[in-house]
């Protein structure tokens, strides 16, 4: 029987590449998202439409009002950037959502229990990104470390593993790989504002996206509004 | 002025307890619970009597449905065991949520990123609790650990710490801790399975807790349902 793993999926770039690979590796792959008030919502569809171009069951979908704690471009009342140079300084961005892939494991970690799987995989990179303290190595080693203290697996001897098999390669890496495996981007979602379901072009998401079908040498899917 | 600090109250004694040190410490303490599915949802109107009687504001309500991924008889349909001995053996029990702490937390450390807190408090215990693996010193060193690589502060050098002022107390040294800081516990609210806000007086947090107040030698100032 193949073993179980959770999936964080949001419907973009990078979660659809790392559910194929986590498909690939031989996982039956069980895919999480949150609806947790993000402007993009336009994403669960996405979420729910790479799933169901892999042949994996629809993800589930947990609700978590973000909103709540607010802080961040992306669930408050803040302008998303547009149009600033990729990487700028240090600082981390405005769309920067306060403990987000923290919240998301912790919750993967709680789905992994329930389903007895040892595997929890995210899209997380830190090469193309936007500045996210949450999408670094030591962040995930940390998480992986947490994990293990933190569940009845902990208690009773097994191991958990969070996975990234993003974290070290550019967005055209990660794009050719996709590809290889059979990932459909034009059903991805990664705008951070878009316009209906078509993507602004000009937020940091859109920009490092563009650069990285440009980099894979692969025609770019993705449908941008008009300017 | 003082420091900010997120305090995770439940409606319970020990966060009511914890919520009552962090004030006493100085800090200026922001509540948070949460709405996530629970049976004992007269947890919720019991934090916020416990924050009102200590002067502090209404806590932030975070609406997180983790009957979405069940598997704990706090959220699904799974019964709440009675009577079962304090402790039995060292299995984690059915009342277990999966990764319920580490959710909590990760959600305390995003409001901490949005309120410019560097504080948080939990109110975990290892000594008289229910056998959670997520209520051990090392969870708590973990979580720390990790909030510390996880969020802005992270990037920007200062530190996040995480109390957990009961850990090494028993139920008994807390009340009374809680009584000479002026904690009223007739609000708070154990029960896992209470009959409407009466408490069963049979699962294993009423057990507990009325073990507590014997040892404290505080009269026990439960309302329980008659059996």
């Amino acid at each position: 029987m193949k073993r179980a793993a959770v999936v964080l999926v949001s419907g973009g770039l990078d979660s659809a590449t790392t559910l194929a690979i986590a498909r690939a590796q031989g996982f039956a792959c069980h895919g999480l998202t949150f609806d947790y008030g993000q402007r993009h919502v336009v994403e669960l569809r996405a979420a729910q439409a790479v799933c169901r171009s892999l042949h994996i069951a629809p993800p589930r979908v947990l609700k978590l009002d973000l909103r709540a704690i607010g802080g961040s471009a992306l669930t408050a009342d803040i302008a998303v950037p547009k149009d600033r140079h990729a990487r700028e300084g240090h600082d981390v961005p405005v769309t920067y959502v306060p403990a987000r892939n923290t919240v998301f494991l912790a919750c993967a970690l709680g789905y992994a229990e329930v389903l007895g799987a040892a595997d929890i995989f995210l899209g997380v990179n830190a090469v193309d990104y936007s500045g996210y303290p949450d999408c670094r190595p030591g962040f995930v080693a940390a998480f992986e470390a947490l994990a293990n203290l933190a569940t009845r697996a902990g208690v009773e001897g097994s191991h958990l593993r969070v996975h990234a098999p993003l974290m070290h390669l550019s967005k055209g890496q990660i794009i050719r790989q996709g590809v290889a495996l059979g990932v459909d981007y034009s059903l991805t979602h990664s705008c951070y504002d878009p316009v209906g379901e078509l993507a602004c072009g000009h937020c940091d998401s859109c920009r490092i996206r563009a650069a990285g079908f440009a980099e894979a040498g692969v025609p770019d899917p993705t449908r941008y509004a008009k300017a």
